[in-house]
């Protein structure tokens, strides 16, 4: 069977498939898995990019059913059982999409041109290079307009990735860019969060909702509610047709998209590119394909929209379909889901964090804190990933600094488009050489052939 | 006065400066100091690449006199004291040229386009995912040849970078690869290191040279002396006209060149691109501008050729020129240089170092090696960055494996050459917004107006 992503649902799946008799190929571009709730604190320079990854192969060194290719994957023919990657054609008995999600930058082209964001390991260092280029630019700048729009920040999305890089880039102008930037005024550098619905972290208990907005007051994060920006140019966000704030650094983190695969049937995917599944995660008409996680579009009775994009609900898709799948292949009836809800969190700076619990239990600000830092530290994969992290936190903790503001790679807007170009000119490569049989994948020796 | 360049003598001389009556300026193109002789541990993933680097505005805050500009500088322009950088020009009083050293390509075209080298974070970022890309690659590649050529590495230079990079590689592919590639035959992976001199280690004491090439034979490592390099194409490196090693990886360690800065009279500048200097680190005939460490070519009595090009050479030569410095602006004679060796490591491995000390002391071996440790933890700037140096070395250390084989930037020999077009093309740009006036350079309130 494939696997066709290695985020927290497909390496759920992976792991709990150890023991069971079918063998295992992960594709994925990249060869590791990242944890991306904490990609905001790699942009902000408090933690390093290789302490929130773990490489894919060292995950499941040792687990004699698995196979990983590195691959970007361009579609899926389910007529010939074949996903089609940049490294050749690749069969399945079995197909599980784990594609996670995109950002959904709602056809606006000027944002998705311009605009920074934060979904990869390779986004948050481009974000974390850019701020600080954008300093470096603004003391040489004179000109006070564009003075003012190399300093200032506004971060659109006001949930909990839009929260935290503002909670998080507002400590920084407070302890660590006064004393890096003694040259520059930073009382005129603006930190704005905006956020086109009525409330800051929608779906959160209006408690929280409410510690948030009253915390982000606090940090001085001009918060702009029922705002949304529709355009990004020449240095200026605009929220309506002629007014704007004058910024060079937009973080769009306004909404996600499901990574639907191309090839499926186009009564499968919804709207916002998730793809349809059933109650144990397959695909309506589809027996072979399944999805789980941020891709996978499952409605429940209380949850008519679809379950929310959250690492646990695909992670207990995986724990299920990990049960399923040998049912499935017996030929017995599948188990169906049911969304554990373990309660959701948000963290805003040092000491201020708002969790909120199943049966209205709400709680926040240090001891918020302090269980937001033990579950994730926890959820980090590996002992060497927790002890630097830890590391890291206690050092901003104690120092009110940050240790990490290297541009090690100056990012510009050309590179964004260049990427794009780049990966569009890898693919016609790859479609070139396309090898017409699929990447060997040796078995292991003196093993009974895989069922799958 | 303005200081070229962020590394071990300009980092020095500018912190010695501290209570000096000058105006300190520094422009280095990047952001941080980096500690070079921990690079090849951040190319085979033994370390991360923001534990060797430290941003050169935290390792300054709080230095009233000091000023940093993040900027590539084109050349200088001794009769108008001026120093032409991508930001605009910068006028001086006093120059300090401390811009280190480049890989020398002894004008090999071939090498210099397709060979990867070490002199850079991005460099050593790209020679990882480089290694581990072509690892992935093998694993689909069919034509035996072509396989074997991705899998073979050949280090060139048999210096301590040559040395120490091949000794790491040998331990990754002994204790890391097998439990990441089961599928591939590592028995089949070549590593050679290729010295066109007589011996390892050329300047070290020849017990240390013999105990290297032991060392080197223990891990596998093939070693070829008295053999050069000539032609990289194609999968194949030539040590003559016919004869070659198939590989696709070539990292070229095989010499360093002064980075000598454009505009200097032609008589200053020697072959090997260092600048000729007094016993005080002035240019001969340019009272006021001086150059240190790897870029400056002094020359003593025993030491015909120069002194070598290493961080205790440029640090004791900053130490000097901030002593000298104020007795110069105060008309007084300046005291003459004279280089205290305090002995030169090499690593080769887990436990085996070779150290040549004064006075034809040598050890080796678990000695060796913990004195390596222990003078490297010493230098790394910053406690933080200590400390996670530390964990690594003690997980690597006792689980024999490496954390970091992430492939963040997946790197191509194409980039390398964009990389060159496009710095090609921002100084082109410069050049276009060539800012008349120097950058504005805000004195420090409550100041007297600094001497220089």
């Amino acid at each position: 069977m494939v696997i066709v992503g290695g985020g927290f649902g497909g390496l759920r799946l992976a792991q709990k498939l150890a023991d069971a008799p079918v063998q295992v190929v992960m594709v994925d571009r990249n060869n590791y898995h990242n944890f991306q709730p904490l990609l905001y604190q790699v942009a902000t320079g408090a933690l390093e990019a290789d302490s929130i990854a773990y490489p894919i192969r060292k995950i499941f060194a040792g687990q004699n059913n698995f196979f990983y290719r590195m691959a970007d994957v361009k579609g899926i023919v389910p007529a010939t059982n074949t996903v089609q990657t940049s490294v050749g054609d690749i069969r399945y008995d079995y197909l599980v999409l784990a594609t996670g999600s995109l950002t959904n930058f709602f056809g606006i082209e000027s944002i998705e041109k311009n605009a920074m964001q934060i979904k990869s390991i390779p986004n948050a260092l481009n974000l974390r290079s850019f701020i600080f280029q954008n300093f470096e630019q603004a003391l040489l700048e004179t000109d006070p307009e564009k003075r003012q729009a190399l300093l200032n920040i506004v971060v659109v999305g006001g949930g909990p990735t839009g929260v935290e890089i503002s909670g998080s880039l507002a400590e920084m102008r407070r302890h660590v860019l006064p004393k890096d930037y003694p040259e520059l005024d930073l009382k005129k550098m603006q930190i704005f969060l905006v956020e086109a619905g009525p409330a800051l972290l929608g779906p959160m208990s209006k408690a929280s909702q409410e510690d948030a907005k009253r915390y982000m007051d606090g940090l001085d994060v001009i918060v702009r509610l029922n705002t949304a920006i529709k355009r990004f140019e020449d240095g200026r966000a605009y929220y309506s047709d002629t007014e704007f704030i004058p910024t060079e650094n937009l973080i769009w983190a306004a909404g996600v998209n499901g990574a639907a695969v191309p090839g499926l049937p186009d009564e499968l995917v919804t709207r916002n590119k998730r793809i349809n599944v059933n109650m144990w995660n397959q695909l309506p008409g589809q027996p072979n394909i399944f999805a789980i996680g941020d891709v996978a579009n499952m409605v429940t009775p209380d949850m008519p929209k679809g379950l929310p994009m959250l690492a646990p609900v695909a992670q207990q898709q995986a724990d299920l379909l990990a049960e399923n799948l040998p049912r499935i292949i017996r030929g017995e009836a599948p188990k169906e889901f049911s969304y554990l809800n373990k309660g959701v969190m948000a963290i805003i700076s040092r000491n201020k964090a708002v969790v909120d619990m199943p049966k209205d239990i709400h709680f926040k600000g240090f001891l918020g804190w302090l269980a937001w830092l033990f579950i994730h530290l926890i959820l980090l994969v590996g002992f060497r990933n927790k002890v630097v992290a830890l590391v890291d936190w206690a050092f901003s903790y104690f120092s009110s600094d940050q240790a990490l503001r290297l541009i090690i790679r100056p990012f510009s807007r050309k590179d964004m488009k260049d990427d794009k170009g780049k990966r569009a000119a890898e693919h016609a490569t790859a479609t070139v050489q396309y090898n017409p049989t699929p990447p060997a994948i040796q078995e292991p020796a003196g093993q009974p052939t895989p069922a799958s």
